[in-house]
């Protein structure tokens, strides 16, 4: 099993080098912190994710949840992981001090562990990782009293929190969505309704479960616009403190293709007319809150694909290194040693594949991060113009990371061939744990409407205009460095593409309506993020320039030269690939608006 | 779980439509058979797919094979399986009638049943497919003894056949084998060696494995060209028709991510120096006649690639069909009833990928199996033509059906959403289950290399000026119906540009070196695949086109629509891939050549 999931030099370089996290300390949210903080922090998750995450990555997949007599049992691990996150300050580290949190920026509380503890073990992080969610909605928009009630105990690792949204009939569509809550004179309501897919929604890791939790009041109005966010505990919380049932049964858990070590439940509110919810803020805006979280899990989606991503990276970089097969093609004497796998061509253009779908997705995820934190402590206009970029780019930042991440866990098993099918090796258990990114949290179809139907189109496409101001500041920076020009050149290009591709998608919309308009947001999807991370990676190719113009040491050298060779892979190999992908968005002849059904029929 | 896997509509339309599979009947090798005799065995092979195969697909997989003290027990139905296999002539079916084999054309006899079992249960199908290919060996390159002592039980799926090549040192480098082979004085040798990954290479669904197995001569020449072919059985047979133990062990299996109903083994030939073997044809001429099933054994590859996506295919269409979430976009009314997830153009978009990648992949394989049919029973420069487009195309049509397969089941998976990642149904499994076709018979790198370093060099290039003229058949043909006039164009300038990408290939060959020549070639392949699968979709449009100038009923309207359906959405989505792939092949600036491997350090 090889050591080594995520390179902490390269985390490093995203937040100092690439982006300067540092600015963000002279904010005063952030000002009783410090680089040295950062870094602490950092070396903190390195040594939590090789020591306490990595050592159960395949035992918590082989041992996975059991549903046993309504109840679902988990990796006795759990419990541990669970009170250390609380106890270490990983749930509470972006939240306020006065909740009990630690007022870190976004971009070193919750991205540099997401990253971390999921490259090491995915299922074992999202405990924590949900609770941190779920309380994140309780601090933002509950009363002291939630607060007081549930914020010590979940902060601590000692509940559960979840999110609550799909139900059988309402996946995708949360407008469907019948869950009731009906007023009582004692303050709750009484939820009556269904849940699927509810990860971590019951487990014995845990000695509550806090379901932040989308239903309906009673003679809401239809559609998005009756939605209400409730907390609804699994157990009741006593005068005394002391914990009674509240009416929420677990009916069943999911056996998935991966992320096994983390329980998918179906769960039942109210069967017994027993189940009592309290609302969250005001009454039917509970989607607006949700999503205010939802953005933030996508991004933490992204994260996490891009995470295990890594970890397949690395096992299949140590494997090419090791691993003698063939010769150098120039040499085809039969009695020469074999050399290691990395030296075949095909090989290293696998691994550089590997690498700048991991370390582009991080880049684009830790820019996402960095207007995230700055969107929480600049004001007026600058305030805005970060939230819009982090709007537009959520969808990217959650999309292409996971897509790709499948390609990239699947090339990583493909280069340990036969080996990299079977259990001995960690790339299976990676490639069938990333692939639930393009689904949760928002299916990658659902993301490029949001994209082009919804980010696009707001404020009259000013997040688009404030994105092609931050590509064309990276382009004027590299367009300064003789050896980056012809990149900056080829982004300049694909950056007006994107300009002439979206005015024909809105040319669309305005001739043929909204089905025609959105029928291939799924590939604009595709062809925005590719130019986003060759913006990334072109940032990251400035840096690194730089850097070596001024002869750093050997390891430094590496790791720079690294950079410029995946950066010219992308701009090789996969940049290119904007003009099929224009080449339909500009001749979209209606075929998936017009087809019928029934010629499916064969 | 969806009823049907495969649509025996497309086979024929495959068969009789776009390729002439009678005009096999006029040689003398099947002048024995008819349409009716061919139409006799898709029903019946479709019968035993729904019948004994479907029923297994989870069983076997959650039932995998187990090793216990020494020996692979399977599931019990495997031999009942293989039995059937044998009684019903699906072993022998393409062997001349002298060794109990009905003379069928391979299109008909291996390519039909390897299609439909493989789309009902690919564990399942490969006992006796790998039995056949053994058997192949034998009949081609055996003794009569040889065949009159194993091809009666092997024809019978009495006993199991197996290739074995892989060796711990040497997997894709087979020049590297170290099995050895010393001689007796009795006519056989005895055999010292490990093998790994052997596909059923032991189990308790047969009563002896017979390997057919590369190993050197003591004195042979290093390198291919001192590999030769033996026959080891697991047991010998004595005079009296017995089995006693040849010193053959199986020291494992390997548990897998997919294809887990059949066992993957390690065996050991010769620990206690009592394994005989028998060397099948002449000394040092094992590859070549290992390679000559190979190719056969790559396109089987290819077609279970396809027949798992057409599981995927058809159970993500039943699903989209009867699944309701959302509305259409230009009816949001939120209290109106949700429609199937197919009326979303998002979701016939992806349901287009998969069909097209299914039935493109398919036809492009039974363009080979013609070939190869036609390889057998035509003579002198006609038949040499007719290889060497076989030739040419096997490693397309092992490859592209194979990483295709991947996406395909994976986006039928991503139309369930959060059902697709369930094992209540069957994508998970098929997305596991199609992972091993671009490893196994030669990783998708192995064939890039064998396309461009191998197939489109030998005889200057014949094989490609061949292949062009078929496609510029096909183009001429369809430039003659006005509806397909703008498509043959899109395809006569694709030839033309793989012709410009090909001569840039040898240009850098010529220039640079083999090194530089092949660092993109599986690039190449991909490129190279593209414009071949458009070629064969550019022939069923052809064939749709002219059905529906003469007004068929509505089950053939449907279906000649739903062809010219995926055929626009090939040409609209797929072919301008190789435009970004183009671009690649005509700047490669030699990056994963040049760029050093500490670079990956960090």
């Amino acid at each position: 099993m090889a050591e080594k999931f995520i390179s902490d030099r390269n985390l490093k370089f995203l937040l100092y080098e690439v982006n300067d996290v540092e600015l963000l300390l002279k904010y005063p949210r952030f000002a009783d912190h410090s680089k040295e903080v950062f870094d602490m922090i950092l070396d903190t998750a390195m040594r939590m994710g090789k020591d306490m995450f990595k050592p159960l990555f395949e035992e918590m997949d082989r041992q996975a949840p059991e549903y046993v007599n309504g109840e679902v049992k988990v990796h006795p691990k759990v419990r541990e992981i669970m009170r250390a996150a609380g106890d270490g300050g990983w749930i509470a580290s972006v939240f306020p001090y006065e909740v009990g949190g630690q007022q870190l920026p976004y971009t070193i509380g919750v991205m540099l562990p997401t990253a971390i503890f999921g490259a090491a073990n995915y299922s074992a992080a999202v405990y924590h990782g949900l609770t941190h969610g779920a309380a994140g909605l309780i601090v933002s928009y509950g009363t002291q009293e939630m607060k007081d009630t549930y914020l010590p105990k979940m902060l601590a690792g000692e509940w559960q929190g979840t999110m609550a949204l799909t139900e059988p009939q309402a996946g995708s569509s949360l407008t469907d969505l019948t869950t009731t809550a009906t007023p009582t004179d004692d303050g709750y309501y009484l939820i009556k309704g269904q849940k699927l897919f509810i990860s971590a929604g019951d487990h014995d890791g845990c000695d509550n479960v806090v379901h932040l939790t989308l239903g309906r009041l009673k003679d809401a109005p239809p559609g998005i616009k009756g939605i209400s966010l409730f907390i609804i505990p699994k157990k009741r919380i006593k005068e005394d403190g002391s914990l009674e049932p509240n009416d929420v049964n677990c009916a069943g858990i999911y056996h998935k293709l991966g992320y096994r070590g983390s329980p998918i439940t179906q769960l039942a509110f109210g069967e017994n007319s027993d189940c009592r919810g309290w609302l969250v803020g005001e009454a039917n805006k509970g989607l607006a809150y949700m999503f205010q979280m939802m953005n933030g899990a996508r991004i933490d989606v992204g994260l996490a694909a891009a995470a295990i991503s890594s970890a397949a990276y690395y096992a299949s970089l140590e494997y090419a290194g090791e691993r003698p097969q063939g010769r150098k093609l120039s040499s085809k004497d039969p009695l020469a040693p074999q050399v290691p796998i990395i030296e075949h061509p095909d090989v290293k253009r696998m691994l550089l594949f590997q690498k700048a779908m991991v370390e582009g997705s991080m880049a684009l995820l830790f820019q996402c991060g960095i207007y995230e934190d700055l969107d929480h402590v600049t004001e007026g206009e600058e305030r805005e113009n970060y939230n819009l970029l982090l709007e537009l780019l959520t969808p990217v930042a959650k999309t292409y990371p996971s897509e790709m991440g499948i390609l990239s866990c699947s090339t990583g098993l493909q280069i340990l061939g036969g080996y990299g099918f079977c259990e001995e090796f960690p790339l299976e258990q990676l490639y069938r744990d990333v692939r639930i990114h393009p689904i949760h949290e928002g299916t990658t179809g659902i993301q490029g409407q949001d994209l082009l139907g919804r980010k696009m189109r707001i404020k009259n496409g000013k997040a688009g205009q404030l994105y092609l101001a931050e590509v064309r500041k990276a382009i004027a920076e590299a367009e300064g460095i003789a050896e980056l020009k012809p990149f900056a050149e080829k982004l300049t290009q694909a950056a007006a593409l994107l300009e002439k591709v979206t005015a024909k998608q809105f040319e669309t919309a305005a001739s043929q309506g909204a089905e025609m308009f959105l029928s291939d947001a799924t590939v604009y999807l595709e062809f925005f993020s590719i130019i986003a991370i060759a913006w990334q990676w072109l940032r990251q190719a400035t840096c690194a320039t730089n850097a070596l113009s001024k002869n750093p040491g050997e390891a430094d050298t590496n790791f720079y030269q690294g950079k410029l060779a995946a950066f010219r892979y992308f701009f090789g190999y996969e940049l290119p690939k904007i003009e099929g992908l224009s080449r339909r968005l500009l001749n979209n002849d209606g075929l998936t608006v017009t087809m019928k059904n029934e010629y499916f029929e064969d």
